[in-house]
């Protein structure tokens, strides 16, 4: 029996945006399914230190070249949306109340949400954009929504961003394969090599 | 005609040291030369407001065990160094001497310097070290110092590191083929494709 391929993830990450089209065919390859985790990235730029890769200083200039190269190289629709970075809150605990409560349209609708703000531009932070989006996705929108501002449902994202930092999930796209972290799309290549051949 | 590649490194880098026993065979596969351009990161950390990996919450420790299976990955024998990172002003300064003033060993000496910190564990912010590792290389090691003390030698330096700011060199290994900029090891693959079919 072998265990998921864990995906932390921000929505607003274009490179766990990257990751999130070819997760699933990886993990297919190599007869593992994926466990999706949204979390939010700014926490962990707190304790890190760290800020949105566009924001830094000559950093940010190239950052936005590479990934438009990255998206060329992997074949994936992709433009660099604006605004960026955009908040995320809704969209994550919209995504666990998902997860919780009608769980085959999870992951349909993480692709969809991806693809809404980095191929159509449009902004997921917003409460009308994700109302949409969970409308396109086959979901009762208005029902998931009102689930997702919970109190309960708050406090599990938080527990969830909060679990993702005790883990060391600094950056996104993040993942686990049995307890051994990947960070980056770039480390995917790694990744099929210890799931195909085992620790190296 | 072509170019050469460019290859801006620090001799503290560990992914600059990985990218380094992989560059010129990469190079050969596309008939391309290389050429190396020592540089200091802590200035570009200045501009960047960024910090050696290591040091930053969370992603240090997730850096050291990256480092690692990075370097199992590619086959490369590796080690982290301590202490880490380490000034590398004499060292960057000793090899700029060398390409001016003997070039045939500017290479082997780049390499054997990245050995004598990432393999043997030599403290390579010692002059003492640095005078060995360019006696091993077959130099006139005290020349090459005294060379590298001169006023127009250290001038020569922070021209050099001022350029690569300028260039937008923020981190390293950061290659430019064609004025395209590729940073990190993990970008070799779209470099080589780069190389291979030309712009994507």
């Amino acid at each position: 029996m072998t265990t998921p391929i864990e995906f932390y993830f921000d929505f607003t990450s274009p490179y766990s945006y990257l990751a999130s089209e070819m997760i699933e065919p990886l993990a297919a390859r190599h007869h593992r399914s994926v466990v999706y985790r949204p979390t939010l990235l700014g926490a962990a730029f707190k304790v890190s230190g760290q800020r949105a890769l566009t924001e830094i200083p000559l950093k940010g200039d190239y950052s936005r070249r590479d990934l438009a190269r990255c998206a060329r190289f992997y074949g994936i629709p992709f433009q660099i949306p604006a605004p960026f970075p955009v908040g995320t809150v809704t969209a994550a605990r919209s995504c666990l109340v998902l997860q919780r409560d009608d769980p085959s349209l999870a992951v349909p609708f993480i692709h969809r949400l991806f693809c809404a703000y980095f191929v159509q531009g449009r902004n997921i932070s917003e409460g009308g954009v994700v109302h949409s989006v969970l409308a396109e996705t086959g979901a009762d929108a208005a029902a998931v929504l009102a689930a997702a501002a919970q109190p309960g449902n708050k406090e599990a994202l938080k527990a969830a961003v909060d679990e993702s930092i005790a883990r060391g999930v600094f950056g996104a796209p993040f993942f686990f394969v049995d307890e051994e972290p990947f960070w980056g799309c770039d480390r995917l290549p790694q990744m099929e090599r210890w799931l195909a051949s085992g620790p190296f």
